[in-house]
């Protein structure tokens, strides 16, 4: 029998879950446990399942064990017979970014307010354990829970103010191996400690933060360290004191290290204040000039967090270079679930298929071990959660956490196996309900992408909201994210004779994506400047392939609607309602991205769709 | 020597004005009183200033004797001699409406903070009076203290819930002869009265506002009335019922007719929750179709207010067609001095010459009395006005609200001679500042207008915040301000081959705007479509003339900008620099209109600037 908190909670958990399958009851009344878990001390996260005798025995530590649970209810529930497993997960570190303010709104969140802050201070309850037991039952060890952007009461966490709620709700996390980290302000020691400067190479300043961790560590054993956003989008950092992102990390890591405190320093710095008139700053190129040349001067307790695209979590972004870079400097992946640009949980979108390619992608700088998911030491996501009763807004968008967590232990897990599973560990097993579920799922990031900014260009959508179309909506505006469409032609030119943003791939990735023949079609607009007569592989030209990706886009939108429609009376009447909402506005968003880009392109051209299919003038 | 209250603050203004003119003393301490006030009793504003002996005699009612006492201080402060006058106001009702909100918020507000309301109430201080000083000075006299958008506990003013402050705020306004107005919400039977209609036939509803009234105005005789913004923006009113506009506006007039109340009834009608891809629904035309074949059916204390072009506070719209359209309803005017869409008073734009040309418009309905200025009954403007040391945020921007009161008393005062005379008053007699100032003012509209949005189109603003260039900004959305521009045309054709919009017009007006070579040149793309290279009268096509216009208003504010600087010196330096800032915005925001509009036209259309200038690509 386990003996510590940790494989006490996975015991419950199995009993809990047993039982709501019916399948306790049974069991414990039959001569011996039909289920044994042998616990062995120590953090790791290995597990073992194996058959023995009728029955299966877990083996593991306290965290191993809770793992092994979920993964065996979660079989079982699938109607599996009892599995065979011996796993630990590719990464020790797969956290969810939560960007919850102290107010309990959340930045850019799509799922009501924040269930770890209310009225100013940080909360546990009821919800607050749920949240744990469903992050480890998706193999999820940690969370950041307040927005990298620190404002506010959130300023306070460090200093102490809410130590206690902090170390409460901490205590709570860890019943479950979720780690708990914080987002802190660089220049938390003027704002906080009434010093003059933040300055990460001043005594005084690195005094102030040694002084602060050894506090907040002491208090909090289960905080795991600090996420930091620096020197980004008005985010005070080193580069104030004329200090590398370097010297600024390796300050903050010099303060934790006492306390096996790690820090994940976000690479998400650029000029956000940029002129559109100024053509040769190109906002793709901005992390990896920040960064790549700094390779190997971070402390080993550093995760430099780099967002997945060279840009901002759009539909259709190319994978990082920074990524294909770092060869001595811990990195570490971020996605975001969050559908900031990717509509919001009221479009669905499923994002694993996604997340695996960009996992899988080879950078081509070595002949092994060149895949992302081969060079990134951890792994987080901007989470979709809030307070809502269904967690996610959206009941689909629960999907992409599910997702998340399996890939993030297993970033070679299958997107449509992950995609069935949650359809029926979530709706149950009528083989209508997951195929069209799982339908659903599978098609619905082509279906995104297609009505809305075409070809990799992004960022045609309403600014502040980031919701729906506005094609000349950041054109001429301080973001860095142009398109720069003239009657002929539209994109920027990021090969060598443009920004030079291709050279920052390996030699091989270079050509690739240098040379508009080679260039994967689905970036074609990313990487370059076409004519809208350019052709296309299948002979169609640039702007009859994005009418007929928008005119099929919206059909596709329509059609996924309708497959949810047939499952009326198949599901409880209350989430089908609920979904079928969020389906009539995706269906009214994707109509109006569809006549918003095909006009403003026919405006423009002045050239119709070949099919005669209606654009509106 | 008056004797009422108003006769008393107007021998108030005048020893305090003397003695702020260095008057005050000597002529006191002569044998007798050169300046004589002779009141009778009575509340009209007539007002007779005749030289009597070496000094003056004064001869009104009490509010006469003020408008008397500031027209004379005036004209002593600009250095002239005793005047002779006698006159009266052209329109018994001369407001200000306030869009002030009761949490101390303006709605359009750009020069701070409310005066009328602070944490949730209104307010009564030293500012107030003030304030009343300010509006019977320019000639006003009543004001709406709270935004037509009644929320919050501005709900609250007609329920008696702030009856005692509100009965103070209307006693200090009264001192100075300005009577208050507020805004109701047309569904506040249902909101305060917990009725479940707000039916203007419903005779439970027709109660409550009776006795509402009875309650609101025996309590505050110094109320005058009610502004009502109905079916409009989302704002409830009598269509909500299938009732007309004026069954709404009628059932308020009979509940206020006992106490001598007034409704003043917006036409700010229109659908604004339009799609952009209707191409029929022309918001310039809403105004005069739901109020044209009302006409007559209105009681005759019910004040239709009318905007002064058919759509919104555009630097150039034509005249509302419906000012030539009423015969048998009292209509007013409401320009906006709020620079909403005219710089937010970070720019200046001196507004009286368009008002003056407004009032001056010949609608060529008949003979006689036709001009704008002879058909309306009373006038008013939406406030500039905050808690701004200096009012208005930029200190240029007060010679609007000092020129808009001078013209609503006399609508043919002299907008280049009202510059000068407050450019006296604020600044001093130094010619070289008059001149300047002068010529600023006079220039600022004109140059606002050439690096705006061109020739009477509109509408390329950013939207919500209403500020900095955006040209396809309003394209896809709701609002109905549509310029549907392709790489070969621009322009919504309003003729009777469009929406019709030209034909609300008296039919000598309709063939002058039908036509396009005939139709004002300034007003060209708000009445038609037109190709890019469409020859204007002076052989430049129209796209040449907006590069033209663009390069040469940011060149003229630049001038406007320079020419301040050489005041260095001759002002107080405080006030000097806080306009120097303002024009540094100004200068900087021109430079931006000018390359956005001039990037976004050459990109639509590829065509270059003939003298070579610069447009970015």
């Amino acid at each position: 029998m386990p003996a510590t908190r940790l494989g006490k909670a996975a015991m419950r958990e199995l009993l809990v879950g047993l039982k709501a399958m019916g399948a306790a009851p049974e069991r414990s009344s039959s001569g011996g446990p039909s289920i044994r878990m042998t616990e062995y001390l120590g953090s790791d996260e290995k597990v073992t399942l194996r058959r023995s005798g009728d029955g299966m025995e877990i083996v593991g530590s306290g965290r191993g064990l809770l793992y092994g649970v979920f993964h065996l209810l979660r079989h079982l529930a699938l109607g599996e017979e009892y599995p065979e497993w011996e796993s630990s997960p590719a990464y020790p570190i797969r956290i969810l970014d939560h960007w919850d303010n102290s107010d309990g709104s959340i930045e850019r969140g799509y799922a009501g307010l924040s269930f770890f802050f209310q009225d100013g201070k940080p909360v546990c309850n009821e919800r607050t354990k749920d949240y744990a037991r469903l992050m480890a039952s998706c193999g999820l060890n940690g969370c950041c829970i307040n927005n990298v952007n620190v404002r506010g009461n959130a300023l306070k966490l460090l200093g102490g103010s809410y130590k206690r709620e902090l170390k409460r709700l901490a205590s709570c996390l860890s019943e479950y191996g979720v780690s708990l980290w914080l987002s802190v302000s660089f220049s938390a020691p003027m704002e906080l400690g009434g010093l003059d400067t933040a300055d990460p190479l001043d005594e005084g300043v690195k005094q102030w933060w040694k002084e602060t961790c050894l506090h907040l560590f002491t208090a909090i054993p289960n905080l795991a360290g600090f996420l930091v956003k620096a020197d980004s989008e008005g985010r005070p950092g080193p580069h104030s004191y004329q200090r590398t992102q370097a010297e600024g990390a390796n300050m903050l890591a010099d303060a934790v290290r006492p306390f096996g405190g790690k820090i994940l320093w976000r690479c998400f710095v650029y000029n956000c204040t940029q002129d559109w008139r100024d053509l040769k700053t190109d906002r793709a190129r901005a992390q990896y000039d920040h960064f790549a040349g700094l390779d190997g001067q971070f402390r080993d307790n550093v995760y430099l967090q780099i967002k997945n695209g060279p840009v901002d979590f759009q539909i259709r972004e190319p994978v990082s270079p920074l990524l294909g870079r770092l060869e001595h400097t811990s990195s570490m992946i971020e996605f975001q679930i969050a559908q900031e640009y990717t509509g919001q949980q009221r479009h669905v979108c499923y994002l694993i298929p996604m997340f695996r390619e960009i996992l899988d992608f080879r950078h081509r700088v070595r002949p092994e071990k060149d895949r992302t998911a081969d060079r990134i030491s951890a792994i987080c996501a901007v989470s979709n959660t809030g307070n809502d009763y269904n967690w996610t807004g959206h009941d689909l968008a629960a999907a992409n956490l599910f997702g998340f967590g399996l890939l993030s232990w297993d970033p070679s897990a299958d997107p449509a196996e992950i995609a069935r599973q949650w359809s029926i560990l979530t709706f149950g097993d009528d083989p209508e309900v997951t195929e069209t579920v799982t339908d659903i799922l599978l098609r619905s990031r082509d279906v995104y992408e297609k009505y809305t900014a075409p070809l990799g260009i992004g960022w045609m959508c309403v600014p502040e909201t980031h919701y729906g179309p506005s094609p000349d909506g950041f054109e001429y505006d301080r973001w860095g994210t142009y398109h720069r469409a003239t009657h002929r032609e539209i994109g920027v030119e990021r090969g060598p004779e443009g920004t030079g943003y291709t050279e920052q791939y390996s030699p091989e990735l270079a050509e690739l994506y240098r040379n508009i023949e080679s260039c994967p079609e689905e970036l074609l607009l990313f990487f370059h400047r076409l004519p809208y007569d350019y052709r296309m592989k299948d002979g169609r030209t640039l702007l009859q392939r994005i009418y007929d990706d928008h005119f099929e886009g919206y059909e596709e939108a329509k059609a996924m609607a309708d497959s949810w429609d047939k499952l009326e009376g198949k599901l409880d009447e209350e989430t089908f309602r609920r979904v079928q909402v969020r389906f009539l506005e995706q269906v009214r968003s994707a109509a109006e991205w569809r006549d918003v880009i095909n006009t403003w392109l026919h405006r423009l051209t002045l050239i119709p769709d070949e099919k005669g299919r209606t654009i509106y003038p």
